[in-house]
C-alpha cells in the first residue's frame, strides 16, 4: 500500500472464505464508508463460484453513490494468488459443511446433552476444533510462505483455538482474533446508563476493561466519561431478576437473540459481568446450570440454535445472492458496526484506538496460562497492537475460565500432533460433560466416525484404539 | 531439649486436642517405639477430662517394658501453659461437635446432595472450614506468643485451610500439615510390583512424586530403586476394571475402606494417579461422577460415612478409655505407620528424609498460586523443611486441582476477614454444587444457622442479608 | 469537578511544592493554554512566601487575553487545606535544600567519584532518597486522609522511588510519575526521520515502544505512521559517530544539554536506542564508562551540571519572581511541551490517549520485578491508567536495568524502615561505586552526618554504628 | 547394569575426555573405594594415549587389595564407542589447549585486565565458551543418539555454559554439573564451629542451603544438626578481617589456595557467604574490587594462576603417567573427597541423598531466569535428580548474580547460532570489562583471531566485520 495526504491507497487484503454470505458482504459494505483506503480484495474460497460471485457483487457496490473509497475485487483461485503481496488477510471460513456441524451440535442430543451453539466449546467445539486446526495449519503455512508481514485477522470460530494455532504454526505472524460479542454488553451498559440519567452515552463511549477467552470475557470496570458504571449495573440486576427489560423482541423466534438473564445471573453469582451473549456463556459453565434442555433454555430466555435453522438461513442467503448477483435485488451500503475497517485502518497509521481482541497472552492477564490465546482491549496504532494491562481474573470466576484456557492450549497441541487420545481428555474436561468414562468414550468414537472425512489423522487414531 | 550423642532429651510437645482418642493415642504409641527422643508431652485440650485421661494412659506406656524411651505426659488447662517451651506442637482438634458434623455432611441430603467424609470440600467442607479457621487463628496466635520458634504438625481438616491459616495469621511460623492418604496409594503400587515381580519392596521404598492438594495429590513418577513403576500400574488399571484386587476386604462394613476403583478410573482418565484414596477423591470432582446418592458409592466400591457411624465409633472409644483409665483394659505399644515421630526426630537434627508434607506454594508446583497450602514432597533435616521440586500438574488434571487451590485460599481469606457473603462465592464454585443460586442460597443460610454457635461473624452476615 | 459539553469545571488541583520556579510555572501556562478544563490551583509550599508569589503571578495570567480557561490561584498553608477536595495532586518539591545536594553531587569528589546530575542514582541519588522517601510518606497519609480519590502526578526526583514511596504507604493511591525525558528522543527520532525523507513528523507522532526506569527507558520500536524508523536511527549511528549532527548549540555552555553522544554509544552496544539524556545515561552505568571526571565528560560532549551552577540558576529566578509579582516584568503563556495537563484532560474524560509514565510494574515488563515502579507507555482514559504491554527488556541491557529496579525497591524499604544499614548495602551496589568497602562507608557517613538534619533516623543509625 | 543384593553389577560408565591425569584419576579410586557397584570404565579422548594409559593405569588398581569393587577399563577410539551402552557418562575435557588458555587468560593483559583462573567468566570465559559450546553440542548430539538414557555428569568449565549447552542441544537429557567449589566452605564452617565449641563436625555434615551460579553461589542457611551456624561465621567474619586464621598454608606458593578474605568480605557486605573459593569469586564482581591487578591479588592473600604454572604442572603429570604405566611408580588408592561416586550410586537405586548441583532452573531459584544453568541443593534418589526449593537469592546480591545468568544464556544461544556479534555484547556486558567500545572490540577480534583454529564460525564473522 501506499500512503499519503492521511490516506492509504492501493491496499491489498486477502479474504480467506471470501464466499461468505455473511461476513464478507459486512466488510464490502464498512470499506466502502470508510474514506481513508481504497484498493484491491482478493476473494479465495474452496467455492469458487461463491468467491466469484462476491466480487461481482462487491465491483457493483464500487458503483453506488454513496460510496467513499474505491475497491474493486477478484476472485483467486489459490492462497497463494490471494495472498501475494497482502497488507491484510482476514480469514472467515465455515470449517467443513453444516452436516459436520450438524454431528456437533444434536449428536450429543442422543446421549442427553444439549448446545446452544456447539462451535466453541464443549462436545460440538471440540469436534469441530479437530477439524479446523488443521485447516488453519494450512493457512499460517501459506501466509508464512506468501505474506509473512501482513496483518491477519481471524473472525473463524472457534475462535480462541483457530487464533493460537496460527501463532503455533507462524510464531511471528503478526494476527489477532476479532469477535463482536463484547459491543453487546456495551451496548446494554449504555442503554442502562442513558436511562437512569438521560444521557445519551454511544456504545464506543463506554471505557470497559475486560478479560477472559473469547465467549467468555468478563468486564470488571465500566466508565462513561470517568464515571464508575458498575455499581449501576449491579443495581439494575438486582431491579430486573428476569433480564434485560431493554429486550422487547420475541427472542423465541431469534436464534440469536436472548435477554441477558444469564449474563445478569452470573453477574450476582460473581459481581463481575460477563461480556458474551447468554447463548455463549451457558456452553461454558455446567450444563446443568442454564443448558440441561430447551426447557431449560426457555426458562432463561433464549434458544438452542439447531442446525436446521441454520441450513434454511444458508438457503435463504444463497437465495438473495444469485439476485444480487444477476441485478434483480439492488446491492446497498449499510455499517455493519464491526470493527475490521477501523483495525485495519488504524494499523495502516492512518489513527491509533483501543479495541478489544483475541492474542496470546504475554502477561496482560497474568493469571491465565502465558501463551494462550486470550482476549482483552489492545491499543492498536500503526503496524502494532500492543494489549493492554487487563489485570488478574478474580479467583473466583478463573476456575471457570483457567479450565477453558487449559482445554484449548491441550485441543491444539493434540490436534497438531494428531493425538486424538489425547484431544478425548479436553472432550471429557469439558465443564458440559456429565457422561460416565465410557459413555463419554462411545460419544467421542461416533462423533469422530461421523465427521471423519475432515479428520487428517481419523485412521491413525482407529487403529491405535483396536490394539 | 538437649542433644547429645545422636538423640534429643527433654524435648518437649505440646498437643493440641489433647484429649484425642485416635491420633493423640497413635502418637504416644510412636514416641515410645522410638529410641532418639526422650521429654514430656503436654495435653491441651478444652475437654479437660479427655486431655487427663490420655496424661494417665500416657505415663501408663511410660511403665511397659517394650518402651524404647521415657515420655512424661501432663495435662494443661491453657494454650499458654502448653506452648510455653514446645519444641514442637501438634493440632489435632475436632472443630465443634459431631452435631455440628452432623449438619455438614448429611444437611445437603435435604437437596439431594451426598458427601462421602465432608470434611474437606464441598459443602460440608466449607461450613467446616467457617468454624475452623477462626479456632486455627486463636491457636496462631498463642504459637505466636508463646512458642513462635516451635515447629508445628498439623493432623486436623480441614488441612489445606487449617495450615493455611497458621501462616496467613503468622507467616513467620514453622508449620506443616500431615496426612497419611498418600501412603496408602504407595503401598497399592508396592502390592502391584511385589506380585508381578515376586519382589519385596515396602511402601516406604516406593519413590513418588506427587502434587495437589491435601486429599486431592496425584502421583506422576513412581520407582523403586530407580525402577519406573507407572507402566506397571497402566498394566494393572487395564486389568482390573473393577478396582483394586488385592483388597479382600469387605468394604460395605468398612467406613473407611475402597478398593480404589476411583483412583483407577481417574488414573485411566488423566494418565497420572491419584493418591488419596476414594473416599477422599469423589468429594473434589463433579457429584455426578461417583458419588451422586448411595447407589453411585456403592457401584464404585465405597460407603459414603454417616456421622451416626462416628457418634457410635467415638462412643466405642469413650468407654475404652475409661477402661484403659481405670486398668481394666491393659494398655499396649503398637506402631501406627505414621510419620509424626519420624519428622520431628529430623527436624531435631537426628537425621535428615524425604516425606510429603502440606506447606505454603513458594514454586514447588509452579501452575498452582504461590502462597497456597500445597501437597508435595519435602526434605526434613535439622530445623528445616525444604520443598521438593514437583513440577507443573499436567494441564488436564490441573483445572481439577487449581479450581479447589482458588476456593481455598478464598475461604481463608473471607472468614477471617469475617465475610461470609465472599465465603458464599467458594460454596457455589465448589464442583459438587449443582444447585441453582437460590436453592444454593438457601442451603447456605440454612447450614449456617444449625451451626451458628461456632461462627463468630454470624450476626453480621445475618444483618447483611436482611438490609 | 463537573462536567458538561465535553468541558470539566471547578478542577481542582492541589500543587504541592507549589512555590516551585520552574515546574509550577509551566503547569500554568499550559492550564491557560488548554480549554478543556477550569478550576483553582491551590499552591502548597513550605516556603509559604514562594507559593504566595506563584498564586499572585497565576491570577495575573488569568488576566491575558490569549487564555482559553478560567483559573483561580491560592497559597494554602496546610497539606490538609490543599488536598481537601483536590481532583488532581501535582508533586514537585525540592527535598531540602541545595546545600544537601552540593553534599549529594560534590562531596564524592573527595573519593574521586563524580556525578553529572547526582539526584537518581549512584551517591547522590542514594542520599537524596533517604531525606525524599520520609517527606512523601507524608505526603501519601495526608492524601488518603484527605483526598484519597484525586489522582496524582509526581514530578520529583529520585522519581521511582519516590512514586514507589506512594504506592507503598498507600497502595490504594491513584499515582503515576510523569517525566519529559523520552520527548528528546522522540524529537531525535523525528528529526533523522524528516532530514532523511523531507518529512515533517512531529515529536508525538513518533510511536515508540519504552521500557526500563525512570532516566533508563530503552526505545526497541519506532514508527512513524506504521513505518518502522529502527533501521534508519541504526544507520544514523553509524554515520555520526561523534553524537547528534543536528545539536548546534554550544553544550558546554549549556548545563542541561548534549548531543546524544552516550546516547549513540549505548545504542551500538546493545541494539536499542537508551531514551533518556546523555546527562542522565551515564550516571546508570559504571562510572568509568563516560563519567570518570570532568575530561571524560567533556570527551562525551556533555557537562557536569554543578550544584553552584544551581544556585545561581535559583538567585536568578528568585530575582525575576519578584519582577513578575510586582509586575516590572510582564507575565506571559507559553506551551511547555510537558503532558501534564493532556494527562488530567484525559483522567477527566474529555480523550483518551497514550503517553509514557512511571507506576508499578504490574507485568507491563515481564523481567522486572512485579511492584517496582517502571517507565513504559500506558493508556488515559476516564479515570483510568492503564500500562501498555511493553514486553522483556533484552537480557544484554537488563543486567543494568535490573540491577537499578532492585537497588530502588530497597532503598525504599529500608527507608521506610528507618534502616540505614541495609540502605548501605543499596549504595555500593551502584554501579557507580568503586571505591572499597571500608572508603565506601566513611564516604557514606560522612554524606549522613552532613545530612542528617533531614534524616529522620539518623542517631539510631549512629547508636548502631558505635554498638 | 543389574541390580541385587543392594549393589550394582555390570556398570557401565563412559568416560569423555577420559585421559585426564587428574579428574579420571580421582574417579578410578572413589570407584574401587566403593563397594556398591562394579563393572566397566570406556575411556574416551581425542588423545587415544592418553586415554590407553589410563586404562592401563586403572586395570592395575584391580590388582590393589584395598579395592572394594571390581572394574575393568578399556580405551575407545569414539564417542559411539563409549556412549553405546552405557549407564553414566562423565565429562571432563580440556577444551584446546592450554596455549589457547594463554589467550584467554593472559591476553587481555595487555588492556591491563588481569584474571585469575579465566575459564568461567570474564573475557577468558567468554572465549572459552566459544569454542566449548561447540564441542559440546557434540557430545549432547552424540549421547542423544547412543545412550540417550544415560546419566551424564559435567566436570567441564566453563561449568554452567557446557551444561546448559546439553539441555539446549537435547533438553531430555538426564545431566547435571559436578563442582567441588561449595565444600570448601562446609569446611570453613566446621572448623569454626569445632573450634568455637570443641564438636566433631565433618564438612557432610554442614546442611547448608545454597544458590547461585557454579563458581557463585552463596550460602544464607547454615547448620549443625539444626543447630543455625550463621551468628557463628558472621562473629568469626567479625574476628579476622585478614581472613580465614585456619589457613596456615603459604598461599602465595600456592596456585589454588586462598584465606577466604574476598569471602568473607563479601559476607561482610551482603550479609550471606559465597560459597565458592576466592579465585572464583573476585572474576564475578567488578574487577577493580579484587583484582586490579598481581598487588591488588597479593593484598586479598591469593594468587593469579597462570597458564606457564599449568604447563608445567602437566609436563609434571603427564611424566608422573609414563612412570605408573610403565610401573615404576606403583598405583595406589585415594579418596578424592568427591561426590560422584555417591551419586552414580544413588541413581543406580542404592541409596538417596541431597548434594549441590547445576541443573535447570525450574523455579528452585525464583529469580533467576528459568532454564538458565542454576547451583542448587538436589535430592538424588533412584534415577532421579530433583532440586530442592531454594527460595530467592536477595536482591542486593541477585544484581551480581542475575547479570552472569543473562551472559550466560546470551553466549549459549549465541555460539549455537554462530553469532559472534551477539556474543561480543556478552564479552562487554562481563563486570571484569572496564575497557571503551573501540578498545573491548579490539581485543575481542584479537582473542578470536588468536584462538580461531577452534571457531567454527570465525570467517562467518570476520566476513561480517569487512562489510
Amino acid at each position: 500500500m501506499e500512503k499519503a495526504n492521511g490516506k492509504a491507497k492501493n491496499v491489498r487484503i486477502a479474504y480467506i472464505g471470501g464466499g461468505s454470505r455473511g461476513w464478507a458482504r459486512y466488510l464490502m459494505s464498512d470499506l466502502f464508508l470508510d474514506d481513508r483506503m481504497s484498493g484491491t480484495v482478493a476473494l479465495y474460497d474452496i467455492d469458487f463460484e461463491a468467491a466469484r460471485d462476491n466480487a461481482v457483487i462487491g465491483n457493483k457496490m464500487n458503483e453506488l453513490p454513496d460510496k467513499k473509497s474505491d475497491w474493486k475485487f477478484v476472485m483467486t483461485e489459490s492462497l497463494q494468488e490471494a495472498l501475494t503481496g497482502a497488507d491484510f488477510v482476514v480469514i472467515s471460513i465455515l470449517p467443513a459443511t453444516f452436516d459436520e456441524m450438524e454431528v456437533d451440535v444434536h449428536w450429543p442430543e442422543k446421549y442427553g446433552m444439549y448446545q446452544s451453539v456447539g462451535d466453541t466449546v464443549g462436545p460440538g467445539g471440540v469436534i469441530r476444533a479437530l477439524r479446523t486446526i488443521p485447516m488453519f495449519k494450512v493457512i499460517a503455512e501459506a501466509i508464512k510462505e506468501y505474506s509473512p508481514n501482513a496483518w491477519v485477522i481471524n473472525y473463524t470460530n472457534p475462535m480462541t483455538v483457530c487464533t493460537r494455532t496460527l501463532f503455533a504454526v507462524f510464531p511471528e505472524i503478526k494476527a489477532f482474533g476479532c469477535c463482536h460479542e463484547v459491543f453487546g454488553t456495551q451496548e446494554l451498559i449504555a442503554n442502562v446508563y442513558n436511562t437512569k440519567t438521560g444521557g445519551h452515552a454511544t456504545r464506543r463511549e463506554i471505557d470497559i476493561n475486560l478479560f477472559g477467552v473469547n465467549h467468555f470475557t468478563w468486564v470488571n470496570e465500566a466508565r462513561y466519561k470517568g464515571e464508575d458504571l458498575m455499581p449501576m449495573m449491579w443495581q439494575y440486576a438486582m431491579e430486573n431478576p428476569e433480564g434485560d427489560s431493554f429486550k422487547t423482541l420475541n427472542w423465541m423466534n431469534k436464534m440469536f437473540q436472548s435477554n441477558s438473564a444469564i449474563k445478569l445471573d452470573l453477574f450476582k453469582r460473581y459481581g463481575v459481568l460477563a461480556a458474551a451473549g447468554d447463548r455463549h456463556l451457558c456452553e461454558f459453565v455446567p450444563a446443568d446450570w442454564y443448558m440441561k434442555d430447551h426447557e431449560t433454555a426457555a426458562k432463561w430466555k433464549y434458544a438452542l440454535t439447531s442446525v436446521a435453522w441454520r441450513k434454511q438461513d444458508k438457503a435463504d442467503r444463497v437465495k438473495e445472492t444469485k439476485e444480487l448477483v444477476a441485478g434483480t435485488k439492488p446491492v446497498a451500503l449499510k455499517a455493519s458496526g464491526e470493527e475490521g475497517v477501523n483495525q485495519m485502518a488504524a494499523l495502516a497509521g492512518l489513527g491509533s484506538y483501543v479495541t478489544n481482541v483475541n492474542i496470546p497472552n504475554c502477561g496482560q492477564i497474568p493469571n491465565l496460562p502465558l501463551g494462550a490465546v486470550v482476549e482483552t482491549n489492545a491499543y492498536f496504532s500503526g503496524d502494532c497492537v500492543r494489549p493492554l494491562y487487563a489485570g488478574a481474573i478474580p479467583d473466583a470466576v478463573n476456575h471457570l475460565v483457567i479450565r477453558h484456557s487449559y482445554n484449548q492450549e491441550e485441543i491444539v497441541k493434540c490436534t497438531l500432533a494428531g493425538d486424538y487420545e489425547g484431544a478425548f481428555k479436553v472432550f471429557i474436561n469439558d465443564p458440559q460433560m456429565r457422561l460416565p468414562l465410557d459413555q463419554a468414550r462411545k460419544m467421542y468414537d461416533e462423533m469422530l466416525y461421523e465427521t471423519r472425512a475432515y479428520l487428517p489423522d481419523y485412521e491413525k487414531y482407529v487403529k491405535s484404539r483396536n490394539k
